[in-house]
């Protein structure tokens, strides 16, 4: 393929096709009808329209640009460092370091990368409204496909009711006027049997 | 599942569940490796991504906010009129009328949906610098797979040199420093036998 002379133009077609695998890196979650996996590619689209509706239930001051902007960067450090399921104690020992090294590569790619980086980082502290929002739709929509799955990967792993209040912690924050209903689910599905207690 | 009380929360919820949908509407082009058709949420992410790396590229005043928008709910109304291929005239006689009726259903599932709407008109009309740049993102895209997959939907289809130049019209304005780049491609494809002139 022919490439334009401009170095940095040549370089945002290349992140282009770079992000182009995001499409074929599945995670553990289903879709909705629990059909299949999906991919990143999907989750990401998912989260950052999920923005749009949730907005008006953001943390006062929150700056949808940077959200969106989070929302649409956190999982491509996945396309090296592979995606590591929430629940697997053992592969999260080593994330961070796997992703750093993803990140050091695939935001060195654009110009403005390292504004990008910075808006990863800051999603993976979680102490920003910003962040807060951004995580909590993360967390809610495969939360969601869980529910609309008898547990799906709660009940294929074993997931206890603990670890899925810590998981949705931030949403306390993040989305509060939601955090009754994520109570209520999560009930829900212990008194199903597809989450145990 | 257990919906919230607060009537315009449960609607963002059901929204979520909504879009969902996006994953399961298979567009003609593929992913940049062949392997198989790519969804609506998949190319609906790549566009967004793409906003931020050709954003330097952009029209002058571009809001950046308003153009992710826009290529986040450009293509939700293919979830009841489905996906109508570019160049398949007698789809494309109906499409309007299709893709209206589906407007009015979707947008008006969530409190900020006219807001949504009417971004999403403005995309259709292309004629601010917002939708400019959000649809030369919109048509690099399939572009660019069928650059990487032997001209791939243009072959398959017939498409000729002038229906191209026609359909990627809008780069020329809404990343003008590509247009050149654009050329080049569609000729090395003449030149290869995948587009006829």
């Amino acid at each position: 393929m022919i490439f334009p002379e401009d170095k940095n133009l040549a370089r945002a077609l290349e992140f282009t096709v770079e992000m182009d695998k995001m499409k074929s890196i599945f995670r553990r979650s289903s879709i909705f009808d629990g059909s299949r996996r999906e991919n990143d590619a999907e989750h990401s689209f998912h989260i950052a329209v999920m923005a749009l509706a949730f907005e008006k239930y953001a943390p006062e001051g929150v700056n949808l640009l940077r959200v969106l902007k989070m929302l649409l960067v956190h999982d491509i450090v996945e396309i090296d460092a592979g995606d590591t399921f929430a629940y697997d104690k053992e592969a999260n020992l080593t994330k961070k370091e796997r992703e750093e090294k993803a990140a050091s590569r695939l935001f060195s790619m654009i110009e403005n990368g390292q504004e990008l980086r910075a808006l990863w980082e800051e999603f993976d502290a979680m102490q920003t409204p910003d962040a807060l929002y951004a995580i909590s739709l993360d967390r809610l929509e495969p939360f969601l496909a869980n529910c609309l799955n008898k547990g799906d990967t709660w009940f294929a792993g074993g997931v206890g009711k603990e670890a899925i209040l810590k998981r949705m912690a931030p949403i306390e924050k993040g989305i509060p006027a939601l955090w009754p209903t994520i109570l209520d689910l999560i009930e829900e599905n212990v008194e199903n049997g597809y989450v145990s207690d």
